[in-house]
């Protein structure tokens, strides 16, 4: 493959920002890889992989000669790093992240960008339990799907830009409003944490005569509650970054639950026969 | 080891009754075992394999000489066919179960239990995500949790033989009230299966402008939802059976639930983060 940037900055050199180095790298994408990260241990580490080429002084000598800058920290930082590293920014370059949430990042961001730069929103599905450049790998996105958010504003020449980098990588990329992501995200994604969270916590204060009812949990209760182990901190900002389309789903599931509770209320074995069945179909489309 | 009793006969000679059966028959625990089930290819497969030493050629003809009846059928009829069986059994003989359930069935069943016959409920902590003879293996018990649920009318002596086979199959057996047992599985294992149902008919029934949200998941989506695969008459049945405490555990989820909705819908970063959190030490307790 045939060089698609010269310099590639990475604000963020976790799991999703040195895999997103790591697979350009590989594929003879970019020229050079410039880390920038608020923890000094994790850009070493990064370094010593080989995942950067260096370490950045500080944020504004990272970002000056960059083509293409991705930013991968907590959604709720993401604007505010933007306006901090705009004056910065040389002409031309483009602006991307890889956050879980799009409308607020790419209203806010699309806000602060001059007319010679450009932003892109983008949130690549794929990831893993661990986190830190020593998990990033730059296999991370092959086969997996990334979304970009360009809106009516965008430009097109930088869409095309960021759209070959994510397929340099491997991932098959595909484009949408930055609220139609939101809405799909609060219901696949969003909603299954938040009642995930909810359940461990219902569960771990119930009081069964004073039993620690956790302790006869089994392997379904495990499958079912992993993801009540995510980052607080992450699943915090995610909540409040995509409010509105989350509590619309939470409720929508108050309304499917409400719907399951009447039929066990009312004894209704066909009813539940019927719901559960529904949602088996539906689970089992998925497999 | 040595032997514990003679005859045992399975009803239910699937992945839960099999399991037992060859668990038992592995350890010297049992001399004769037959087969009932309500499928003919099943029982002929549980025959071949080895699991069952004969087939019965009805119902009151295979339990008539048996010193332990175990019941593995969806809980809502293990009732009936305990009051079915009831006219064949002989002086001493003890019938106990396998189901998630317990208050109903074993007021039921010690209801129309003659005194020279008791009654002693149970339910394993184990299972697989396959069914049927051919999936039973003798190590599926293996230190995993069994619990019995004699009460103050017990047999003290039936109960002890019950304790004997279930450690012979290498489970660790305790004992506890049905009511209590029927609380703490409404928790631990019902709960989870109708959110899971939940969640998978609101995600599927979303409407986010036409579009197909589920062919969006990931991994996390598909651990969360697994068990709403879980076949929909078992859990209709838990549900009609354990009704009372399945009520309360909902309602205590979705107090849970309301109050997380709450803290997103004032922005409360605070009070997210602390709800995430230690519904996190809850589920990392756990692992």
């Amino acid at each position: 493959m045939s060089i698609i940037i010269d310099r590639l900055a990475v604000i963020g050199v976790g799991l999703i920002g040195g895999s997103f180095a790591c697979a350009l790298r590989e594929a003879g994408a970019v020229g050079t890889i410039i880390g920038i990260d608020s923890d000094p241990e994790n850009l070493k580490k990064a370094l010593e992989l080989g995942i950067i080429d260096r370490i950045a002084c500080c944020t504004a000598e990272g970002v000056e000669s960059a083509d293409v800058v991705f930013i991968s920290i907590p959604v709720c930082s993401i604007p505010a790093l933007v306006r901090e590293i705009v004056p910065f920014l040389k002409p031309g370059c483009i602006v991307t992240d890889g956050g879980s949430v799009k409308a607020v990042i790419v209203r806010e961001c699309e806000e602060v960008m001059p007319p010679r730069n450009f932003f892109v929103g983008g949130h690549p599905i794929a990831g893993t339990e661990h986190s830190g450049a020593a998990a990033a790998f730059p296999s991370l996105y092959r086969g997996k799907r990334c979304i970009l958010t360009p809106t009516a504003g965008s430009d097109i020449n930088a869409t095309q830009i960021i759209i070959r980098l994510w397929q340099a990588t491997g991932a098959d990329v595909c484009t949408m409003e930055p609220e139609h992501h939101d809405r799909i995200f609060a219901e696949i994604s969003h909603l299954p944490h938040i009642v995930a969270y909810a359940l461990v916590h219902a569960v771990g204060t119930a009081d069964v005569e004073g039993e620690n009812v956790l302790s006869y949990s089994a392997g379904g209760f495990r499958d079912f509650t992993r993801i009540a182990s995510s980052d607080p901190v992450m699943w915090r900002d995610i909540a409040l970054m995509n409010r509105g389309a989350l509590l619309k789903s939470i409720d929508g599931f108050s309304a499917s639950l409400a719907e399951l509770r009447k039929r066990i209320v009312d004894s209704d074995a066909e009813g539940m026969n019927s719901f559960f069945t529904r949602a088996k179909e539906f689970r089992d489309g998925i497999l």
